[in-house]
């Protein structure tokens, strides 16, 4: 299989790009809006895991290469990003499943804010902006990016999965519950993404407040 | 410490009722509409609580009646009955804390989703129903009440804990750190009580989507 990390220069692209081209055989594609910027984060991402003992294969190119290919393609961007990015590839999706980790948020006096757009939230409105025959999959909303693409941290996180295709769901839970320490969790269909979301700046305000706590995932028992 | 639980009967009345008074040497008093059937409950509490071992102080009284003389009074009722439940007891709650753990939920065909009253979230709602004088502290939410309720359950769940007010924040936030399995965590200001209130559906959501998942709470790690 092929992944494709749009925006995959970014923290969570990395952490994901690192967990998959050492946990799994899948090639990964880094890609980004400048080509030469995600061949230099796939050779950096490379690099750190040769001195894992991993010989990966791990390759950068511009968002619409990188989607060109790709079985499933993340939208690895920041929220206010989400609907150019798909509108840059959408003609090179194919039959790929298109998988949404961002959240929108806002900060305040009280911290931080889940701040959904319109549409119920940022994985809808992926799906809303996604070509009708590209089925969206909403995943890896809620992990602390710097202890993801920490390949000597042992996270031990819930990822829970939300979308209304069956099919593409499964091909994303399988490929989260192929990735050490993570788990994969139905957290069912599309109009459910917002419950997801809102853990994110949940976790943000928890590891700001409390002493000791600090990139957070979630564990449900 | 006196704690009332109104609507002390129902299901997560009947965790924190045994919890409390299993792990404390607060007394607890069980409220309901009906001083009949808060009686009932603390007799069939502090029959559970002998059958482990404690001699708990556990007792009865409509819910006005709890209030008075308590140091915290939870709102241990559903979301619908929020403020007609503080309207009653309004005269009463002197200088109480007041405990908010409802969350409003709907279902569709998703399954659970999160609904939140228009001022934001209902802990939210309960301070702006509540006495200007008494402080609205957001805790309990993320409890499932079956495991909480089952004393010989060890849930080591979190409990993210909001508030406007420090002193009634500290109060509720020792009271949680009593209770065997619960850690209290501080999740912020009122302002940030929604995003607590979502993982409830969440959680309800996983529970009934993922085999071998029930009576979920979660951990923050």
């Amino acid at each position: 299989m092929q992944l494709a990390l749009l925006g995959g220069t970014g923290d969570i692209g990395e952490g994901i790009a690192l967990r998959v081209a050492r946990g799994t055989d899948h090639a990964v594609v880094v890609g980004s809006r400048d080509a030469d910027k995600a061949a230099d984060a796939a050779s950096s991402y490379a690099d750190t895991l040769a001195d894992h003992g991993v010989d990966a294969d791990v390759t950068g190119a511009s968002n619409p290469d990188a989607a060109a290919g790709a079985d499933v393609v993340v939208l690895a961007v920041p929220a206010y990003h989400l609907t150019d990015t798909i509108d840059a590839v959408a003609d090179d999706l194919g039959e790929a499943v298109l998988v949404s980790p961002a959240v929108g948020m806002k900060r305040d006096e009280d911290g931080m804010q889940y701040n959904p757009p319109g549409v119920g939230s940022v994985t809808q409105l992926a799906a809303a902006n996604a070509p009708d025959d590209v089925p969206v999959v909403g995943a890896f909303h809620n992990l602390a990016a710097g202890r993801l693409a920490d390949l000597d941290a042992d996270p031990d996180w819930d990822v829970p999965v939300v979308g209304d295709d069956d099919a593409a769901k499964g091909t994303v839970t399988d490929l989260v519950g192929e990735l050490d320490g993570l788990r994969p969790l139905d957290a069912g269909g599309l109009g459910n993404a917002a419950e997801v979301e809102s853990l994110t700046p949940l976790l943000i305000n928890l590891a700001s407040n409390n002493e000791g706590l600090h990139d957070l995932g979630v564990k449900f028992w």
